[in-house]
């Protein structure tokens, strides 16, 4: 993917996949795109989600406190990008794609290649973003066999490469476009 | 790669890299083989990365508060089994490899595909790890034309494969091998 900004560029090298994470239980739900999710501990299983406060979905997760993950598949940037920049509360995304709820409440989405079913037990403040710890209560593959969509694949889906600052200590120009 | 168990072929289908982690300023330093790092804060920059506690650099990780990252190359596997297996503190595994120092004291390798130099802000407990997370100071490219190791590529490295529960909610059995 094409990114200007060379921080950017030098982030991309980390290596993280692409999710729709579905929040909320009852009649309140939603859902979002994040890049930010990673296994944390063995025993138990636990996950790690990075989520931006000005999140639409933001409130319903902390109040509801649990949330499920959707892994993915590599043919799904189109589902990526649009719960990426839908973000209005009031607009339900989820009327647009086939979901079922986990055994949480919070929503999967039926296509993917996997999901996580998650129990918070610990939020905590990282720069602009908050880091929710969460127990992995459930999950099941959903198309095992299908190759995860990787962040790299997907561009500059949550404007970053404008937001990022463009130098840091010992931060040169760079190879040219990564990967 | 090859798993029995299937929650971890469950938690493989999660998109993440391998990289050395070191630590350690001046005549202490000590690098181990991480899974979990990800970029969690935009504006600042800010990284998490969760350690097993019972690692031998640990403490000194937690005095030092820096650690630099490299991000291992797609042809580095040897390098994160030698990083990931021997843990004792008294064996010199920074002499079996070419390292500099990051401006923050840290050992980075000098190959790789890039490194994050980067400074502990806080640390959580996770489970059976420690999230710390930490804002990135400092970062270059190494290799960047490299494409980036990743965790589903090799194999059963942490020994998870035995550690990991075999069943959790609505856990089925799965596909074959996953990708």
């Amino acid at each position: 993917m094409r990114m200007k900004n060379p921080v950017k560029r030098l982030l991309a090298t980390l290596t993280q996949g692409v999710y729709v994470v579905g929040v909320g239980q009852g009649g309140l739900r939603d859902a979002f795109t994040a890049s930010a999710v990673m296994q944390v501990s063995i025993r138990p299983p636990m996950l790690a989600l990075a989520v931006n406060p000005a999140n639409a979905s933001f409130p319903l997760l902390v109040e509801s406190g649990v949330f499920a993950v959707t892994a993915l598949r590599h043919d799904q940037c189109a589902i990526a990008d649009f719960f990426g920049t839908h973000s209005a509360r009031d607009e339900n995304k989820l009327a647009a794609v086939p979901w079922h709820a986990a055994p949480s409440g919070a929503p999967v989405l039926d296509e993917g290649v996997s999901f996580f079913d998650c129990r918070v037990v610990a939020q905590h403040p990282a720069g602009d973003h908050v880091v929710f710890l969460a127990e992995m209560t459930g999950g099941d593959f959903l198309q095992g066999h299908a190759r995860p969509l990787r962040y790299d694949e997907v561009g500059n889906m949550d404007g970053s490469d404008e937001l990022l600052p463009w130098h840091l200590g010992g931060q040169g120009d760079g190879s040219e476009e990564g990967r």
